[in-house]
């Protein structure tokens, strides 16, 4: 078995996990509980972690500990600056904020400032540069999407993550489907895709009009019974993922990496597709990647093997 | 005292209200009461109008009554069709639903269809007929917005409703306002309107990168303590009705007539003149002549002055 180099740790709002790695990437153990930001009382996070990952760190003394997510927000273990973009991992690994020096440190998010407008990520940017580590060129220039509750769309070049813009698609997704007048005319639970109609919500969102009027389709379709509650649904999904792909004006035909779920990954790559990009999946889960490539920028790597 | 002409009726959702009206569209009397359509239980119909209207009627037998907005419905009294778009006060007068032949209608909504996708109105093409009334020329070609929960903007020319758009523009602000995750970031309440916040929430929605993008701002705008709560709170509503405007794509210069209700108006009036947009203020209520007119488009005001 490799040695240990790392423990990787991706706490976020509501659960966490880790990983216990070796530095050619491989995963040797995997650790996950549903024991996230919301559930550690205040002065409580060295306990939780000691919980979680006491016995890695008693088995593999002076391994080094890198934790990324929401466990750097305010909300947090401790509030870890945002690295001003661009970023590269060398931005990274110089402005981790270290709980124990040389041991254990929290990965910064990005900020970025678009038109005087700032928007920030926390663990994303890990997983986008787990996810360049697998792409054929690194210095390359990259558009990638990180689909979910907010999404991320991430401009690459260089190694350098340049900025990116937060879409709050699938948040508005749930309170449209759940909260709104449009949750009378929609099962209460999500069925299979409907290819069909997820497409014609993509291809509506294309349209002039606008999200504030396209959704409002979702009611005036079921009144006049043009559709049934699950297309409706699929519909729903096609205008919110549509109105996110017009809003990014990429140029026709440009390619797009995406970085999905297994539930999303298919509704972005016929969304791309049907707009006429073509679309690089990347692994979902580049975490560990991510936390591994920041290890060894910040010199961790041999020193971690030593100890281990 | 004028002789009274017309019971009208406006009967929505969650409260229904009536004026005694006279030919010349004097109010003689008024009624309101919170017995929406939600209130009123299966075959209760006929009891409920009996309660709140009974006595009018027994003091004038025979006078018409006409009745709008959701009572026709599919969870209505009785669902009146849609009338098709274009569509005129004689279109609206043949197409009453009549309870009681000669005595007692329901004024049906409209319909229209936009590429393929339908909208509909009921009880908002009413108050348009009793707005135009008011206007210099009846019969010219007017951009008229109805704002609230779902904003109506609606295109008429030659006295007819040529066509028209639905914005869940109210809606989604509710829900993001109260329910997202940036309602952590505002207060409880809304205070009074920040008019720079406001202003500058416009603006950011006239730029690249789409609603989903934009609202997102509250949040980070807040993460790097440049805006309060209230400030903030205005800020979304800026956005929303900024964007609520984008999608209209106006030409530069048009005029809009704005039917508004006093909490709503100055937040259009405002949005409006900073896109370029002279602004006329129509009566928030014009539902009462809009009435008067279908009844006199359907010939009930002659019969029911008589009758009286």
């Amino acid at each position: 078995m490799a040695a240990p180099a790392l423990i990787a740790v991706d706490w976020g709002t509501s659960a966490l996990r880790g990983a216990l790695l070796a530095a050619d990437g491989t995963v040797l153990a995997l650790h996950a509980a549903p024991r996230g930001l919301l559930s550690v009382p205040p002065g409580g996070w060295q306990a939780a972690f000691d919980a979680e990952f006491g016995a890695w760190c008693a088995a593999h003394p002076g391994l080094p500990v890198l934790l990324a997510g929401m466990v750097g927000s305010r909300q947090g273990w401790a509030e870890a600056a945002y690295a001003p973009c661009p970023a590269g991992l060398d931005d990274i690994a110089r402005q981790l904020l270290w709980l124990q020096p040389g041991r254990l440190a929290i990965v910064p998010g990005l900020s970025c400032d678009m038109g005087g407008v700032p928007d920030v990520m926390r663990g994303e940017e890990t997983q986008v540069f787990g996810a360049l580590q697998a792409l054929p060129d690194a210095t390359a220039a990259y558009t990638l999407v990180l689909p979910g509750t907010h999404s991320k769309w991430v401009q690459v070049e260089g190694g350098r993550i340049q900025g990116f813009a937060t879409h709050m698609t699938g948040e508005c997704y749930a309170l449209l489907r759940q909260q709104s007048i449009l949750a009378r005319m929609l099962p209460a639970d999500d069925a299979d895709l409907d290819a069909a109609a997820f497409d014609a919500g993509v291809a509506q969102a294309q349209q002039p009009g606008g999200l504030l009027h396209h959704v409002f389709s979702v009611r005036t379709l079921a009144l006049f019974d043009r559709a049934g509650g699950g297309a409706l649904a699929s519909r729903l999904s096609g205008l919110l993922i549509g109105e996110e792909l017009r809003a990014q004006a990429l140029p026709p035909g440009a390619p797009v990496t995406v970085l999905a779920s297994p539930a999303l990954a298919p509704r972005y790559q016929r969304a791309l597709a049907q707009c006429g990009h073509p679309v690089h999946m990347a692994p979902a889960d580049a975490t560990w990647q991510g936390l591994l490539a920041v290890a060894r920028a910040a010199g961790l790597l041999a020193a971690g093997t030593l100890a281990a």
